[in-house]
């Protein structure tokens, strides 16, 4: 089967709120020439998770409330990426200034867009190994973040078991095991 | 460390597109007393997810264009929650719609929040065991879904390789690799 792409004919701006997110409608062509107006797109910041091993092969996690879920959950470094940035970039930036840690071996895990019909953000996953301790914690974020080190087989069952809330940070751990499989 | 929820003190909402998105501010209060004026908010509807498999552990995939990604993507039974439907139900829908498939077994492999800041949606992800045809496709999406089995093994080479451009669908398989371990 010949999967072609819809073509955009036309597209408006709903909602705009820099440099965070804006929101809108389309006028798409179907291939078989069938119309869709009003259909919606979404589009915020792009950004990327990181699993990162110590060379005794444990995670480097974190834990804080977060007001998506409104919920505790047990998560992964991850954060926006700055204006410019390339994923690779910010992922090292993001472990650094959320764990202190660097690590001299990385494997992109992927590229995923959030929302499937919508579009949303693109997701960049990496896998880090041999991650050591360089510097203190500095990350500015608003949320209070518990840093600490679990064995993988540990990590494994606590995802199994629903700690890890954010779809972004299950999906990094997730892939990377297919990764280290 | 002990986690404290932040507290909402108001809500706005700046655009409301019925039935299918709202975006908005809220004035939220953090443990420590600081108030964040303006944090967004954003909710879409609830989804499902399956990672089905047949008694010989094929796995029920489809491909199509996405216009999310703007891309042609490999990806697995999903769709929408109805209103006031609940997510195994709806993945059991969804399933029987996009591939004439149904299943005797099911697990869930947990609920995860689309966007870690703002809400979005939650996304329900399956695993559908002994999974057989039993009736025609209906499914009524816009895109031209091509419906195909292939064996597990090459899912996950597939996966690796960037097949999957959506994060929910590669969540899902990766998720359930864990189970399946």
């Amino acid at each position: 089967m010949i999967h072609r792409p819809w073509r955009t004919r036309d597209r408006h701006t709903l909602l705009s709120v820099p440099p965070w997110l804006e929101v809108g409608t389309e006028s798409v062509e179907l291939p078989d020439g069938r119309v869709v107006e009003d259909y919606l797109w979404l589009t915020h910041r792009d950004f990327a998770n990181v699993i990162a091993l110590t060379p005794e092969g444990d995670v480097l996690c974190l834990r804080s409330y977060k007001h998506g879920p409104r919920e505790v959950t047990l998560q992964f470094p991850a954060g926006l990426l700055r204006d410019g940035e390339d994923p690779l970039g910010g992922a090292q930036r993001e472990l650094l200034e959320e764990t202190g840690y660097a690590a001299p071996r990385w494997e992109p895990l992927g590229r995923f867009v959030t929302d499937s019909n919508w579009g949303g953000a693109w997701m960049h996953a990496f896998l880090a190994r041999d991650a050591a301790l360089v510097q203190a914690v500095e990350h500015g974020d608003l949320e209070d973040l518990e840093f600490f080190l679990l064995p993988l087989d540990d990590v494994k069952k606590r995802v199994r078991a629903g700690e890890v809330k954010l779809l972004s940070s299950a999906a990094a751990f997730a892939l990377a095991l297919l990764t280290l499989d």
